[in-house]
């Protein structure tokens, strides 16, 4: 048996708070599903959202594989007539989704129809598409609760869209409250009473998603709905970058694309604009991450010690954490043959001291291993300075704009320039740039490539001490430095510095490319 | 059946992605977690970290609470004589966590001992620490993964413990590939070879750390091990979080403390210097945040149409987003009231088609309630502006000082001001504040709480747009406000400035109080 998938990102995913997706973001995201070999790719409500139709005209995704979202006939309406089905029928799809309600209560509270003309207008709104020569997925919304509370409905409403044609049934966790023996025993008898094939829909607000969706599969879904991330409203949907690694281990999904999980999560999550959580798992920073010495010296002797699959199976790389919690042995690792004075017992303890004292002050290299890498060649005794600030300033005006002077000495020699910018770190960014490539032209390849500011003592709001990430690349390394101050712009300075310092240290050119 | 249930928050969660812990942390995450009626907090491994003798000592949560973590004697010592051990007889908590590992593979790979000289080590480590008058929990790590390949193994690492005493053995899914059915198997067998209560500590790198907690519960285990906010090497431990309501749903456990989860969490949260993710089940900011107009609605009519449990009986709060996706029909009900004119419908749609205007340049209201509100009050023609900045401009300097110069006009009457600060923002604040105090003496009592910089375009380094957003409180009402900029500055003082205004404007003087 084999799943088909189904990603919501774009429809159900949007509901997430503080998501709102364009339509060229919705162009990259689907492009990114698509090279993952996302089976359906659900891209809106098109009777709701008009940009929908731009998005139909523009994406070079095949029909085959796009979904459109409805809802069946509004109250009163004949399906043939309602001007959301109409909209659904002329849609670029080939498949549409169309969501109806399988809670009696809900039918009645919320629509205040009777059942029977609920399940006709069930029946009537997937059979004017089907006919029509679109595929049906009918989301029987609420299915779980309202089969607790009236089974009898809640498989009637099944049976009705299967009557109009739907070819795949899918069950719904709307609230996210289900349990993994409700999904079972839901999962079961619709499983037992219909011929279609039945999919699963969970939410994520008991921690469950994922599990719910393992055990729809045990009692028979074999189509998945879920969102590549977990977005979706309050707790999310179900996450598919941690279920397609589970289907492949279980042999029911044969992704050849499974390498190209990490690098598409994190492309949506850049077209969101969220991070993708350091501790997610399979495609988080942190999934591979080995922090406790023990633990590092374990993993390095067998892998499978603290790894149950290999990072690059799913596009990911293991991380060995820089930290004074990682232990000497694991610094002492990172060092070798990069600053190999320090195999010297008295260097390297220098060094190891420095690491405690600096994360006691609110350094932390672990996302900053360039800015590390320069403090241990300084106490190795090595000259990484290479230029000297002699003075900066800049001055931000109420026209948003800001101007930073800057004056630095290289061998004797000083250079002073002024840039204007579109704010305070980039105008000191383009005055120094001025400065430096007097004296270093190759200065000219290097760019910043991201900003991150991180309050660390969040309690005393404007005063409070922030530690600033720099990611800078010259086109053939990438690398992360940082600083740490009271004062953003000082802590910017500091990175940027350091920044600079490893663009022209030599000793360091094959690192981090 | 009760459950026990033990936070590992500052030993295992420690080892979390950029988490460190002073002992000053360690004391008050205990008093969290102990408010919150956790049966055993563990605080750390004595025999390794010299700061847990302070904490022993400084710490008010009673002994009879604490767990000490420490491991078996080390090879080739007499566990009487092993130092660590030594160590946790003298600790002041009464129950030891001890690890040991259960996988074979591991044990001779890793450690190169004989299994029968290991299993010996278990009984005697065990014996001598329970011998001493404490309780003993036996943490078999690779549990499940040794039961996988030689399960007479396994289960004698846990005879050897459970002979030497231990009163709890918990099964670790030690690197978080485990499903539900091997959790199940494992646990059942070992629940049928003991006599001790059966424990479960899982890892979330499947994303099942929570479902197999609950299937190891169904299997006959009645300990449960954790850590509040999910913390954890890799993809974090199982999260107390979201298992706590759960066993309070099952009728498992008893916690008439259920409503402190979410204030709890954020305690904790707020000292590991990380924010609760907004998505976590039932303590994030979205875990109960209604978006789509539809289900906005919905949630009004019939809360259990999409809460399966109601937000108050964890502390947390229901919140209906204020964007273009929730709608006409919730941002009029949040204006109502308020802004009494926007019931007429010209100013409404005035209203409603700004922050569809301002959301596209990357404003975001819904976390900016107070921004919105001068937004709408302006456009319906109220004046909110109090004072006009006629001029501003911030210079930091190299020596990590910045220097603010502003001068606003109020009613025709300019005043300027200069203030120096720890960084740019908190000169221009001090600044503003000396020039308006002049006018507005009740500025006194207004202070800021938080600051927060979003990159929201972070392709473009130091020239992308960023969305700066300042929390203020007056002492009875908490505000935020935000503004959006490429200019990092100009965002920021665009934010003060609504701070300022929101606090002046007697209209508001009900909200977010």
């Amino acid at each position: 048996m084999t799943l088909s998938v189904l990603d919501s990102t774009m429809r159900d995913g949007a509901q997430h708070n503080k998501i709102s997706y364009s339509v060229d973001d919705k162009l990259g995201i689907a492009e990114a599903l698509y090279s993952l070999g996302i089976d359906y790719i659900e891209y809106g409500a098109p009777a709701f959202d008009d940009e929908c139709a731009e998005f139909e005209r523009r994406t070079k995704i095949p029909s085959s594989v796009l979904v459109a979202f409805g809802m069946t006939a509004r109250k009163g309406i004949a399906p043939a007539a309602d001007k959301g089905i109409r909209r659904l029928i002329n849609c670029r799809a080939e498949t549409v989704a169309l969501v109806g309600k399988a809670d009696l209560t809900q039918v009645k509270s919320v629509l205040g129809v009777s059942s029977d003309e609920y399940l006709r207008n069930i029946t009537e709104s997937v059979a004017v598409i089907t006919k029509s020569g679109k595929k049906v997925i009918f989301d029987a919304e609420h299915f779980f609760d309202g089969f607790a509370k009236n089974p009898f409905f809640a498989l009637a409403a099944l049976k009705a869209a299967e009557a109009g044609g739907a070819c795949i049934i899918t069950l719904c966790d709307t609230n996210g409250g289900s349990l993994p023996d409700t999904v079972l025993a839901g999962v079961s008898e619709a499983r037992a009473s219909l011929k279609a094939e039945i999919g699963i829909h969970t939410h994520n607000d008991s921690g469950l998603a994922v599990a719910n969706t393992l055990q729809a599969i045990n009692a028979g879904a074999s189509h998945i709905q879920g969102t590549l991330l977990g977005l979706g409203e309050r707790s999310g949907n179900a996450s598919l970058s941690t279920l397609i690694p589970l289907f492949n281990r279980l042999g029911k999904l044969h992704t050849e694309n499974l390498k190209l999980l990490t690098p598409a999560s994190r492309t949506v999550a850049e077209i969101s604009n969220i991070s993708v959580p350091d501790s997610a798992p399979y495609i988080g920073d942190a999934a591979f991450t080995h922090k406790a010495g023990l633990h590092a010296d374990g993993v390095l002797k067998a892998a499978d010690t603290f790894e149950f699959i290999p990072p690059e199976s799913v596009g990911n790389v293991r991380r060995l954490v820089l930290s004074k919690e990682s232990g000497r042995h694991l610094v002492k690792a990172k060092l070798s043959g990069i600053i190999p004075e320090a195999d010297d017992p008295d260097v390297f303890i220098k060094i190891f001291n420095a690491l405690k004292a600096r994360e006691a002050e609110g350094y932390s290299y672990e996302a900053a291993e360039a800015s590390f890498y320069l403090m241990a060649a300084k106490i190795a005794g090595r000259n990484v300075d290479f230029f000297t600030t002699v003075d900066y300033s800049v001055t931000d005006f109420a026209d948003a704009t800001s101007r930073a002077v800057t004056t630095i000495e290289v061998a004797g020699q000083r250079e002073s320039a002024s840039a204007d910018g579109l704010g305070p770190v980039h105008a000191l960014d383009c005055a120094m740039r001025k400065c430096m490539l007097r004296f270093f032209p190759a200065m000219d390849k290097v760019s910043l490539l991201d900003y991150k500011v991180r309050v660390i003592d969040p309690k005393s709001a404007t005063g409070a001490k922030v530690r600033v990430s720099i990611t800078t690349t010259d086109g053939k390394r990438t690398w992360k430095t940082l600083g740490v101050s009271a004062n953003v712009i000082h802590a910017s300075f500091m990175a940027l510095e350091d920044s600079y310092r490893f663009a022209l240290n030599d000793d360091f050119s094959n690192l981090f490319a």
